[in-house]
């Protein structure tokens, strides 16, 4: 018997009711008397200048309350690196330049959605196009247009990582490899398209409801856009419909709607359509990969070189963040002695690429995975064999950057190692590739600059028992509120429908810095555990003393009993002593508070995470057709808190990441992007899913709440190595260009066929 | 100059802004996602048996969704008074009886209100009329119908307060005077009618947005009438309409919009038309009451009897506070040696009578004032005179009842003293009468039997030095989001826009009772008082430790400086304290705590409040009506926290309190409320409105905050008495059943000259 009462245990999602019965309210749900409806003007161009902007047939339209343009803003330009202003670019309304197909120049409100669009067509702007550039490493070149004024051949940022000697280090090698990989865009594809509704009020305050993945980040960021006082500006997240990335920063919507309604003193919506969604909010990084991998005769690594240039977009968003995690997770999950990274971010005339689920690990667990396959091919070694000698163990430093304490790492080889041999003999044209990753546990990297706690959280304890849990966590679809209320209620010893939980709310939640980085369950839940922990000692406090003097064991509080830990029958009810401890604290509620920052943890997370997949796949040769067959996937993340979370987690990642290494692409011509809409973009649909599969591993990592760590982002990142790896061993071709679409597979196999001619 | 900087000083309400530019959100402007609308079907017989409900019909019409009648209710009757069983008697939707023209019998939720008032028509009530008495004087006769089964002689309750020897007294009067009154109805007239919205979710919460006094007595009674734990149960109180006594309980619109909202998982709005407003909600209690007072020759009153029978109506509700508060203030603001009351409320076939504003003491005043000044006329003695002998002072105890602390009931007697004498000799017909009162600051009963501190606050201070105030106050538009963000302000020494103040709202905020019995100034403000005081102290140990050992002075914090108290020049921003306080405390918010319950302060009220009113008529004999010239009050608040409120307060006082005793009554037939409209039922409008002065006095309350006590209520207390003292000193003639008409007072001319001829 597990000794836990709610962790761990099956549990329904505590949104779920509500979702399942489609009853669940997301801010496009949202309707407020008087409430107006925007619409956000977009540039046609990559790159021009705004010459003129005229506005005035739009303003004399009937039922158009408000026409705004960049002269209606403060003029400033956000950027989530706060403390580096040359890394806050982005006007969001464009004043003199509009830098990809996209770019807001102008918003509406007007009575319906209809009036607004209409309105847009009566704006008249006046553009001079300019040169544009589009891949990166042309961008780079002297002669390229320039971005950004007096940015160098359009270098955004740069980032170098390096420990030991690498040039000595290939000297000593047996054998070396060099490789080169083009990786592609993806679309994050929320259910929910960016949205926000706005009111700014006649008392000088303002309330966002909106769709995100940080109700604070968006408070400071529309403090610093709007001129507004943090406290004036109230951001509460409703239900939300994914964000993996995609949310963080203010966007059109949020900025325009709040410009509008500041002008107005009414609520304005603004919804964006799919269109938009596809072309003008942010994007995973398509990167540029140069390896150079060095080894001895038997399998051991002895140095890395990566290079990487990454196609940034217009604006710098959380691309240096990207880069600089593709750099260190390129050196995962393995022990390299001696390790170099160089990464450049370009600007370019495109959509701004910047955080998405897996955040640069995808890329480089693609694209290390499939280069370390080849290398083991090279060596005659086994790729589960040179994955053992040389993966991370527990209590390993990556040098000068990270303290890794739990690691299941090699349990996960074990695992896999099993799984693949059971499978036994494949069918003709069928393989399995493996593909082993890690991921962090929430960021170390304050890149927002808050004075505040990382997370917090509260707990009231009310009269009747109920426990009303503040946090600011977003729940965006990932089960943070299940996860949190499961963590709360088995550390003050309740049932999971005690408690209530309120969150992202910046009115009334503590802080906690958002749903990145697969940081809420580590950090938020260390948060909620110490807050109930705070709670259950002042409770535990009356317990004692209602139980006579006599008493020295220690109490616990489990099912709502509270407790001697040793004699589990001598108790009282956890109800009982509630009331009795509101009574005694002349009827004020219990609360608790908690609080977690990470302290001394290296450069990047507090914990690591790892696991190994392995997928398997059916090639058909003569099309290059290929069906993904089985995915299998070893992750360990520490305790499990609600494995039916882990389930959900796992069966979306195969969905997003398997859609990253098949079939999810956003080809451009000249800056459009040619499939801005859910029927041309293609996603892995329920029939194509493969059979998954999750093998348990048994970790316990010290810094999370009960020994929890990461479980969700991390599993994004081995599935396009795995596809990779699997099509070489099904059919003998490597694609090095993501995504490996049949085409590929099939013009690759005729390569072949020609060669071996 | 004050030495405070934010209380005291004349500053806008913090919900100004919003409620003059007409964009305050009401319940009433709510719009849900999927909202439906509700209607109650109501009885048309004052006394009826409910032998069939027929809701086929009305179901099968399109666009109904739901049909609801007792039957799919628990059962469950509801009061205030929880530990009396008996005194739980409002079943809210009937299942069996209909006790008056108004008793909810079946309810409608419908996609549009039009809809839902066509399936009202279409319900088929089969109803057995019964017998119904009206006049409590019939209904407790043996012979009267019974409204409740097994209620003897339809008492209701009774209240009994005793001190002295009263009957020992008399026999040492040297003369007695015995008087009978009749008191008459009064509707609240709130602006807002009542009205809720309710959503109930497949999670199994229910959220509840109301016109409310109280959002936590709402809570506890949905809990109890719906069978759901309180702690599933959020209530949001949003902009309010006014309240005046009639929002405490669970009314129809909560109710039937909850039970159907549990029924279809969707949220359900009902409001109340006027009609209903006037005819089937909470209404002031009507009384006979029959006054015995004996006075020695010189003035000194010795001894008092009151008996008072109040027509009840056909539900307890609040009737037993105001029949015992009737009976306390029958006492006020005099010291009577020797006194008794016996009250008895009487159950009829009437719309139920409860709270309004002044709760029984109005009452009371009007008569008690009316009788004091016929008491001195007979013994040749001013009537400012014989308020001065008698009247209380401070540290005075009403014996067995109440401990008066502060007490400026005499400084009043002198103001207006001044006052009338400066008004010098009045035209012909022309006469002011006086009326001195008292009232409480908040009732100690706790009929609601709570467990709970009766107010508590939270104070929250984030970054950027904006402070959150969490209270579960009732804004009502008497002013207490002002008074309370005041006095935080002030406690904390910052300015009151950096106060956001949060209230009402359950599932957030702390408990407080609700808006009544004067209360929230005096015990909300302690608790936020408290609260901020103990957000401050924090701040202050860092400053402390800031600006280095060698400091021992106290240090204060006024106007956003923290300073050396005797040393203000030495000092350091407030800012930079809170974010070096929220840094230091490793990023956690500094929060704060408060809460107040009386101790140890007698049976009633913690403190109490004293005043006195002049209010000059002019009557023109012809044809009885008069005119309203001044009304002038000497009222002691105590400190006033919030000038601008207090005045507001008097001038909205006056207007409810002149309506009571010129022109505002329900008259019935057989049960039936014959002016349910406001066309029909008489208020004083602004052009009827008299001159109102509020001369200052100088009073401090121990036990309040900053010294402050009531300053809403009480003022509700004097102004009838005073029109039926002045109309006498204009022509001579008393009206002793309320209100004051001019057919009365003609009436009563033409006695008198008939008398006289």
């Amino acid at each position: 018997m597990s000794k836990y009462s709610v962790i761990g245990t099956r549990v329904h999602r505590v949104d779920g009711p509500e979702k399942v019965t489609g009853n669940a309210k997301y801010t496009f749900d949202l309707v407020l008397p008087g409430m107006l409806y925007g619409k956000v003007l977009r540039s046609p161009h990559p790159h021009a200048k705004i010459l003129k902007i005229d506005t005035r047939k739009a303003k004399r339209l009937i039922g158009v309350k408000a026409v705004i343009t960049g002269k209606d803003t403060l003029g400033r330009k956000q950027g989530i690196w706060r403390r580096f202003p040359e890394l806050c670019d982005e006007e969001i309304l464009c004043r003199e330049k509009v830098r990809y197909i996209g770019d807001p120049v102008a918003a509406v409100a007007a009575i319906d959605e209809d009036t607004a669009e209409e309105a847009l067509d009566l704006i008249e702007v006046e553009y001079e196009p300019l040169p544009a550039v589009f891949d990166p490493l042309e961008a780079i070149k002297e002669e390229a247009p320039q971005v950004h004024d007096g940015v160098e051949l359009n270098i955004n940022v740069t980032r170098h990582i390096e420990w030991g000697d690498v040039d000595e280090a290939f000297k000593k090698c047996d054998h070396i490899r060099e490789d080169q990989y083009k990786l592609c865009s993806q679309a994050h594809v929320c259910m929910e398209t960016h949205d926000a509704v706005v009111s700014y009020d006649y008392g000088g305050k303002m309330t966002v409801w909106t769709s995100t993945q940080s109700s604070y980040y968006i408070q400071r960021l529309m403090a610093d856009m709007t001129g507004l006082r943090e406290g004036d500006i109230r951001v509460i997240k409703p239900t939300t419909g994914g964000g993996f990335g995609s949310k963080f920063e203010l966007d059109s919507a949020q900025f325009c709607a709040a410009i509008l309604s500041m002008k107005l003193c009414k609520p304005v919506k603004i919804v964006l359509n799919r269109e938009e969604e596809f072309t003008a909010t942010k994007r995973r990084t398509p990167m540029y990969y140069f390896l150079k991998l060095g080894a001895k005769k038997d399998g051991t690594l002895l140095a890395k070189e990566v290079r990487v240039i990454t196609e940034g977009g217009a604006y710098t968003a959380m691309g240096a963040t990207a880069l600089y995690l593709t750099g260190f997770f390129s050196s995962f999950p393995y022990k390299y002695p001696n390790y170099r990274f160089d990464g450049y971010r370009a600007y370019t005339n495109t959509a701004t690429t910047s955080a998405m689920r897996g955040f640069g690990a995808p890329q480089s667990t693609f694209v290390g995975e499939s280069q370390l396959d080849m290398m083991a091919e090279d060596l005659g070694i086994d790729p589960i064999e040179i994955r053992r000698k040389n993966g991370m163990t527990p209590n390993y430093e990556v040098p000068g950057q990270a303290y890794i304490q739990s690691c299941g790492l090699h349990q996960c080889l074990d695992k896999i190692d099993a799984h693949i041999k059971e499978r036994g003999k494949l069918p003709p044209n069928h393989g399995i590739g493996v593909s082993a990753y890690g991921f962090m546990s929430g960021g170390i990297f304050n890149w927002f600059d808050t004075p505040y706690a990382f997370s917090a959280a509260i707990v009231r304890i009310n009269i009747d028992g109920k426990v009303d849990l503040f946090t600011g966590a977003c729940e965006i679809g990932q089960g943070s509120d299940t996860t949190l209320s499961m963590i709360c209620a088995e550390e003050l010893g309740v049932k999971l429908e005690d408690i209530r939980i309120h969150a992202a709310d910046t009115g009334i939640c503590p802080v906690d810095l958002g749903a990145w980085g697969s940081r809420t369950t580590l950090m938020n839940g260390n948060a909620v555990k110490m807050a109930a922990a705070d709670a259950k000692r002042q409770l535990l406090e009356f317990a004692a003393a209602k139980m006579g003097p006599n008493i020295v064991y220690d109490f616990d509080i489990k099912d709502q009993w509270i407790h001697l830990a040793d004699r589990p029958e001598r108790g009282i009810s956890y109800f009982d002593i509630v009331k009795e401890a509101i009574r005694g604290k002349d009827g004020e509620t219990i609360i608790g508070r908690g609080h977690y920052t990470p302290h001394r943890k290296g450069m990047i997370s507090p914990a690591y995470s790892f696991g190994v997949q392995a997928a398997e796949v059916a090639v058909d040769p003569e099309t290059g057709r290929y069906k993904l067959v089985n995915v299998t996937t070893a992750h360990e993340s520490g305790t499990v808190i609600n494995p039916v979370g882990i389930e959900g987690q796992l069966e979306g990642a195969i969905m997003m990441a398997g859609g990253y290494g098949y079939c999810e692409d956003q080809p451009m011509d000249e800056g459009k992007i040619l499939n801005p809409s859910i029927a041309d973009y293609k996603l892995i649909r329920s029939l194509d899913m493969p059979e998954t599969e999750i093998l348990e591993i048994d970790t316990y990592e010290p810094e999370g709440p009960f020994g929890a760590k990461e479980a969700g982002e991390g599993l994004t990142n081995p599935t396009a190595g795995a596809i990779g790896n699997a099509v070489y061993k099904a059919v003998g071709v490597r694609i090095n260009d993501l995504p490996i679409t049949p085409e590929k597979v099939l013009r690759a196999l005729k390569e072949k066929q020609k060669k071996s001619k």
